[in-house]
């Protein structure tokens, strides 16, 4: 494999000429839009979703000049390279093994068989996700309890970024769902800030006595997850429980939380599941089980696979992940936009925007190529988003009439999660939800003349819609694994570790020099003096 | 007063020069960042809330000729007259009066009565305010009840964009603080999204028989907000309960909701109070004197009005709105910085970014001046954020190590809301959080060398942070006047109308077409091809 920067390419070149000599002013969206378009510009995604990019700006041939960058960045090949355990995370020395972890072989997506020092990895994740699928149903059926004569009816997962917004993001998308298909649930709630307010708040409105902690913290280490362990220990005992009934850990096994007795059981993830990338091993599966029960999890998982696999094809044309990889990077570094807005017209999805926020801004948000060069051009996008249509009514004014354009990325299902709906007017809330939605993109894409400059709309906004026939299990866990593939194939585009996050260190360490000053200084004058400010020093 | 674009300013041209002539590159934000600068780089913003400029990449000569922007441009004068009730919302013909409705004496922030046709609109907000300051006493002691045997025990809002986000968000803000003082609090939530799904869990979830629905709908035609109300309503009558029992109304005096039998009572806001702007009205005031009761509510005001005069000083460094817009406008404008992140290091702000996205994009993302012509140059930027420490496990990766700079906006508190913590390690989790932002602002500033390039830090990236004692409605009040007051000025330098959300319409009108259609067809080609993939047509 060759690992080029992006504008050491011959298709950067390719692509700058064709955005100079016109692409963005020649090609206008606005007068491309039919509908043939339309019906033209959709790939299958996975789990019976959709992905549609008929109003994003591009043309033949600029999507020619994407799939030579896409041959030439040698993009499939990475993937599969990565998912065979090739070491793609190259600071952390690290192989990168989250499409693993929902493969129903223990295979990797290629088919082979990933070694890890003398490990069979696919192995060690099947074997963690039948224990905790078995912990899950003995907690469910009654089997493993807090007391004699208690079950556990909660579950509160106490971690932070990774092992926070992905598996709350996921948790929020199923709840409505299972509740109309009658699946038994066990309420699910996550403490994840170190502002005290957080754990004490979700901790006060819990039952306690049947409730069951997740301590989730790969290294063991993080800070914020282990002082809110504490806090809510302190509760626990304060209530005459017994901490040790009514806690389990996912960690890695060589953290100071491992076969741990302070915990029911301990499930294990490892080095190659990174945060942000982990919802669908323990770090999300043991409270997704817990909450919905094993099957649902494996429905999920389900989902996650048949989207990798589908990221496997070399035909931009068939293979969504890839396509929006690319004609993400065409808006990026060649017209020039710099956020994306997700905004999925369901409110199961109402933190999966700052999911992938997560996955995006902190995979791709890096300023020098995989050898720690830095770069002449742009990465990762700033990533934000609300559901529809809460969020017409709010910053799509900007998104229509701003003077930034911000390629945009809709979802949207045909049907309710909950079917519970009331017709007013001659349609039901789906229908108008969905309405919206529709009616969105094309007055994005094509605007409005008027003699008033106010009631303008200038059109050629990018957008795109994956859409399907419903927010369940299965296509939800398609609809994460097509972002997380999304968001490995740019950086493979733009030559970056997508797989490591070593901008999160200088805080910490600053951080602690602060807790650790002595007579009210840490020895930074500057840090003393913004300690002050806040009452800490 | 004199509207000129941000262009055509003499203080324009000085700007330029001083970002092409090395402004940016000469002017290094890390070697500037001393001890002295952050404790002389503070403004006192109001209700015991501050502002710190220190992290901010401007020096004497930049300021400077941001004061004379602001004289040329008449920032302070032109906030006055719309205080006073001159015409700042021109497509829409309307005076901009949410100053008025947090003033005490019913008079405009300078001290004027404020007319509009033959009204004294101050006296009208105040006899507003004194009865749902009544009614909500009445409600929270019993007088006003659903049923002989029962109380109301929980509210319920309905509505979407300015009446959700905002009042959403500060009743969030004060849930937990409300608590710690003792203060008895009606459960309060809210249904916004046209999306059944939002409805249906909502309401499914609620005590119905002790529930007050508050519909609030400036129009009373608000698509979301009827459809919901409706949703609800034959929830209650499902539920053998008289919907017009469990229902209050806030709108206008014309809307077809005003003086409805359907509602227990009606209160009343007008068109010179813009959805984005009205939390402090009976939009927010409403829910927020049931949930909290009216003392609390005053509170709130009492904190926003002190923002407000002093947003009214002339000079730039003891006007902390004032000057916020302006170093804001130059990290736009000057050094070409398209987004900013709102940065609470407080759980209970956790909606508060949500709401500032509004707020300011909804405002001042327009692509023309106040007469309706194209601008040359950028206006509102893309606004995002989410609570630390929360956000450094996400998106921080980016803000530190990305390619782009994103200016933050930093907030924090001396003491918890709910004084519920825990020592760990030496300190308590609310002394870690503060050393976690304190350490933050430092580290983007000053960033760090490295030989590995994958582990230094650029530093010199912006930040301000607003500080104060505690988060309760007093200085929430201060804070929310503050940042509308920062995208009012704003605003005035851009030339445009912040008031008024033309970007709203389209999408409307062709959601109309969509609901209307006949034989499967609405007429438009690429709108019936949208409406298919979503299987509504």
């Amino acid at each position: 494999m060759k690992f080029n920067d992006l504008d050491k390419t011959a298709a950067y070149k390719n692509l700058m000429n064709l955005a100079h000599a016109g692409g963005t002013a020649a090609f206008r969206l606005s007068a491309a839009m039919t509908a043939e378009r339309v019906e033209k510009c959709t790939v299958p995604l996975a789990a019976g979703l959709n992905f549609n990019w008929a109003a994003r700006p591009v043309n033949d041939e600029i999507l020619k000049a994407l799939a030579a960058l896409s041959d030439e960045q040698e993009l499939v090949s990475k993937y599969r390279s990565l998912s065979e355990g090739e070491i793609m995370n190259l600071t952390e020395n690290r192989m990168v093994l989250h499409h693993l972890v929902r493969s129903p072989d223990g295979k990797s997506v290629t088919g082979k068989q990933v070694i890890g020092g003398d490990r069979d990895i696919g192995a060690f994740y099947l074997g963690e996700l039948k224990r905790f699928k078995t912990f899950a149903e003995k907690v469910r059926s009654g089997v493993i309890k807090p007391a004699p004569d208690k079950t556990f009816t909660a579950v509160c997962q106490i971690g932070i970024g990774g092992s926070d917004l992905g598996p709350r993001a996921m948790v929020l998308a199923l709840r409505n769902w299972a509740k109309a298909e009658g699946i038994r649930q066990l309420r699910a709630e996550f403490i994840s800030n170190v502002d005290p307010d957080d754990a004490s708040a979700v901790s006060s409105d819990l039952p306690l006595p049947e409730t069951l902690f997740i301590l989730v913290s790969k290294s063991g280490t993080t800070l914020e997850t282990l002082t809110n362990e504490l806090f809510v220990k302190n509760k626990l005992k304060k209530a005459g429980l017994d901490p040790a009934k009514h806690m389990v850990a996912v960690t890695s096994e060589t953290s100071p939380l491992a076969k741990n007795s302070g915990y029911l059981d301990s499930f294990y993830i490892d080095d190659f599941i990174g945060g942000r990338y982990s919802s669908a091993s323990a770090a999300g599966g043991v409270i997704m089980s817990l909450a919905f029960g094993g099957d649902v999890f494996a429905k999920f998982l389900a989902g996650a696979n048949e989207a990798d696999r589908a990221a496997l094809e070399k035909d931009i044309f068939k293979n969504a992940a890839l396509l929006d990889a690319l004609i993400g990077v065409w808006e990026r570094n060649f017209l020039g936009l710099p956020c994306t807005a997700v905004l999925p017209y369901s409110q199961g999805l109402s933190r999966f925007p700052a999911h992938l926020q997560q996955l995006d801004m902190e995979s791709n948000g890096k300023r020098v190529n995989r050898e720690g060069r830095p770069l002449a051009y742009c990465t990762g996008p700033v990533v934000f988003g609300e559901p529809g249509t809460n969020g017409q009514h709010s910053f799509y004014q900007l998104l229509h009439q701003g003077t930034d354009v911000i390629p945009l990325q809709f979802v949207g299902f045909a049907e309710t999660q909950l079917r519970d709906d009331i017709e007013v007017e001659g349609s039901d809330s789906q229908t108008k939800l969905n309405a919206n939605l529709a009616a969105q993109i094309a007055a994005f894409a094509m605007g409005k003349k008027d003699n008033s400059g106010a009631k303008e709309f200038p059109g050629n906004r990018s957008s795109s819609l994956i859409y399907g026939k419903r927010l369940d299990a299965y296509s939800l866990g398609a609809l994460l694994a097509h972002f997380e593939n999304k968001v490995m194939f740019q950086g493979f585009i733009w030559n970056i570790n997508s797989f490591d996050q070593e901008g999160v260190q200088l805080g910490k360490v600053l951080a602690k020099k602060i807790l650790q000053a002595k007579d009210g200084s840490c020895g930074d004058p500057v840090l003393d003096a913004y300690a002050g400010l806040l009452g800490i020093l």
